[in-house]
């Protein structure tokens, strides 16, 4: 078990893949670029789903559902989203099947659609489309609604979590009589997002604006959270988009103000997804397995008898028992493995694949001492630790977890952040990894050149820092912003 | 406000699709059959959601998701499957759309999949063909998996809730070794489902089992849960299915037993769906709008303040924010309607069409004597009581009206099955609105000619009291069971 995955070193790419796959959070289906997540996975996403309902709610946003498929011409509304989004939508055009009597079942050419449907790659357009008969007057505004719900986008290349053509998300379409009002909101949006991923997922992310060339198809300034994976490349991870008033216009959205005039209404949307999975696996993980920030951890404590006969595995699991009733008060979730046809270290390895983030070790020896063995997946440090108030240990060793592995991620990131103060400084800084900090002059023939030379993208002006104070290193023009460029997901 | 519902007794069909439209649970997208689920109707399908999902996991399951898309060949796999099914496919055949030039946006016939894909009606298919590779030995069984999503069926006739092309259910998917365990798995989850729906919507439901031409496509025995409705009409409100080995067999699936044997693997299948609220409102709701079962409402208590000047409003506030952080406490939601553009008989009818279970209005009067105005939703019974320990009084009352409400559909159910003696009365009992019991022979030749002569089914034949105990009304043949016929949605 415990030398399973390709190493990191070897081969990153085949390490996550293998990974994910090994540790049981998703797989390839039959459907190309489709993705089944497993239970143990889907375990994980149901929790930051979770929180992040949560959030959402307390920032005065409610659930609702729009349908899965959009119109054809409902796309060609709005030419920047249409040009974004045409060249990876699946199409339903027929509503029938049909045995052709010899067994053979085939698309029933009498059943074509009048117009063929778009299942949803976001969707600004059937929602923008609904709430033209939601809102009339100043009163109905603003109107904060998220759905959680599947996507689809035809990508080419997919990867399981990071790129797939279905995926699961969750999108906010805010309605609001200002463009300040809308502004804040889709910042605020960021912020929740940024908080949640540091807070939950321990990543921590760089807060900023993308550039032009960047943006959501259909906005006017898309706020992202960026990422740093521990191959040096970054992760947008999630993003909030101040779409101006493009879909109101769009689909003729417009509002009587207080002052009796009639207003194009302002928009703001929001995402993250299931690509946050994939984040929270290449943040963290290492060369054994998963490495799980206690707060999103389907299992916190893994629990390992080590006996010689059925009597001492009887006391043992016994005593388990006694400590997961204590844990179980305190909302620690855990898994006794006391399956006889597996040695301890296979569930050791079994445990750390799946990154349990701590496990228990019992034998007849701690038994007679009062001792227990701690082992935390993170470090991989053991300590013997008196087996009373065991389970008030474990709480504070959680929390130290989730701040240790928090804090691993901000140091890996801060090594890999490099200001940088000529072109081939850059190019090297990603070509290596991590984050390249320089000037740029603002226009996207800069930043074409770059990605051409280097494979490496602006990912974001920062919210932080992002005021220019020199020339662009590339093309020796006055600098606009300072911004951070990396190679990326 | 208070008259703008049609009456049940006027037209009971449009009077639902009102109600649904002005209630603000749902309404029709511009996709045809696709409704968009609103936030306050989305708000009860949450609790709805949260409730079963516990119930899911307190019996061993635990969510996954599976691809939207299922590819053509894999329905064919299963015969009755396939042709349950066929008609009503919703088809995607392309995946790219492109600028024809002129700005007009069309499908790309370079983009033809080479198979096409249907949007899953049901996930068997696509579900069995993982299970494949997921299970070799008696020891990865059981499997016990469910999944929340989206599914889609090309429905002709489509009503908002009972009907419709895309709905939103949970699918449970499970693998057994044995027979004997899988039947004892689609009966649990049969009586999970009556539990909740008796519990928390309210509503009665006879627990029985399918005829075989009512019986899901692929299954070997349908377990149901039948509804009854206010205009005696019966309601399939979840089913859950013993499938036998039939998937396992079209998708060869074989595990290695104990003994080392080669078996197929025994399946269920269940679900429950948006449909259930359709039952939630056609079973309790009046002509001045919803009305809730407690333990369902987004809002327990509506408040609304009965003043003359600025000052007895803000005194009138201040109480009622007092009661609702008791309230709170207690996990009772409320809501305040100090909106002072509208008057207290608007906001009491808006809360009656919205199903708030409890009302309170609050005066000058009711404070000075100490005291507060309470409503109830369902029997409109007002009380005058001490404002002191309301929220206890409320807390009560709460659970009163579950009860009651449930008593009322109960009531209604007993009085309206009628244990016939002859197939006229048999029909004037169908044709009046409710349930018909009646020995049956057991053939689908009966079954048929009742269903063209009266437009009524077998819904079931009930887990109690199935036993025949004479001859079939309608073929004068030895009856085979005692069965509940009526007319359904």
């Amino acid at each position: 078990m415990a030398k399973q995955l390709t190493s990191r070193k070897e081969d990153y790419s085949k390490w996550y893949n293998e990974l994910v796959i090994k540790a049981d959070l998703a797989e390839h289906s039959a459907v190309r670029g489709c993705m089944v997540i497993k239970p143990y996975g889907f375990a994980i996403w149901e929790k930051m789903k979770a929180q992040l309902d949560k959030r959402f709610k307390a920032t005065g946003h409610q659930n609702a559902a729009f349908p899965l498929l959009i119109p054809k011409s409902f796309f060609a509304k709005e030419a920047k989203h249409v040009e974004g989004f045409a060249l990876e939508s699946a199409v339903v055009t027929h509503y029938r099947l049909k045995n052709q009597g010899d067994g053979n079942i085939v698309v029933d050419p009498d059943a074509k659609l009048e117009e063929e449907l778009i299942i949803r790659p976001t969707s600004e357009t059937i929602i923008w489309n609904t709430y033209k008969n939601w809102i009339q007057s100043y009163r109905d505004l603003p109107i904060l609604i998220n759905q959680w719900a599947n996507v689809m986008r035809w990508e080419m290349r997919t990867r399981l979590f990071l790129r797939t053509a279905e995926f699961f998300w969750q999108e906010g379409h805010t309605a609001h009589a200002t463009k300040e009002e809308a502004m804040e909101e889709a910042k605020l949006m960021q912020k929740e997002y940024a908080d949640f991923m540091e807070g939950y997922i321990a990543v921590p992310v760089i807060r900023g604006t993308k550039s032009e060339s960047e943006r959501f198809a259909g906005a006017e300034e898309t706020f992202t959270c960026e990422g740093l994976m521990q191959d040096g490349k970054a992760l947008q991870m999630g993003t909030s988009h101040f779409l101006g008033q493009n879909f109101a216009k769009a689909f003729d959205v417009k509002f009587q103000t207080k002052e009796g005039t009639l207003e194009h209404v302002w928009a703001t949307s929001w995402g993250v997804s299931t690509r946050m999975m994939g984040a929270l696996v290449m943040a963290h993980s290492d060369d054994e397995g998963l490495i799980l920030p206690p707060k999103l951890a389907p299992i916190h404590v893994g629990m390992v008898p080590i006996y010689k006969n059925e009597e001492q595995l009887n006391q043992i699991r016994e005593k388990f028992q006694h400590i997961g009733a204590q844990l179980s008060n305190a909302n620690i979730t855990f898994k006794i493995d006391d399956d006889d046809a597996k040695r301890p270290g296979f569930k050791f390895a079994e445990f750390e694949l799946k990154g349990i983030p701590v496990r228990l070790g019992l034998g007849p020896r701690d038994m007679e001492n009062g001792t227990i063995e701690v082992a935390r997946r993170d470090t991989k440090e053991k300590s013997s630790q008196p087996i009373e108030n065991i389970a008030t240990h474990i709480e504070g060793l959680l929390k130290e977890i989730q701040t240790s592995i928090y804090k691993k991620a901000d140091d890996f990131r801060k090594a890999n952040t490099t200001t940088v103060s000529s072109y081939d400084e850059l190019k090297e800084v990603v070509d290596q990894g991590g984050f390249a900090v320089a000037n740029w002059d603002g226009s996207t023939e800069t930043e074409d050149k770059v990605k051409e030379e280097t494979k490496a993208t602006i990912r974001c002006i920062p919210n932080e820092g992002g005021e220019a104070d020199g020339d662009c290193l590339v093309s020796g023009k006055a600098g606009k912003h300072k911004v951070l460029y990396a190679k990326a997901y």
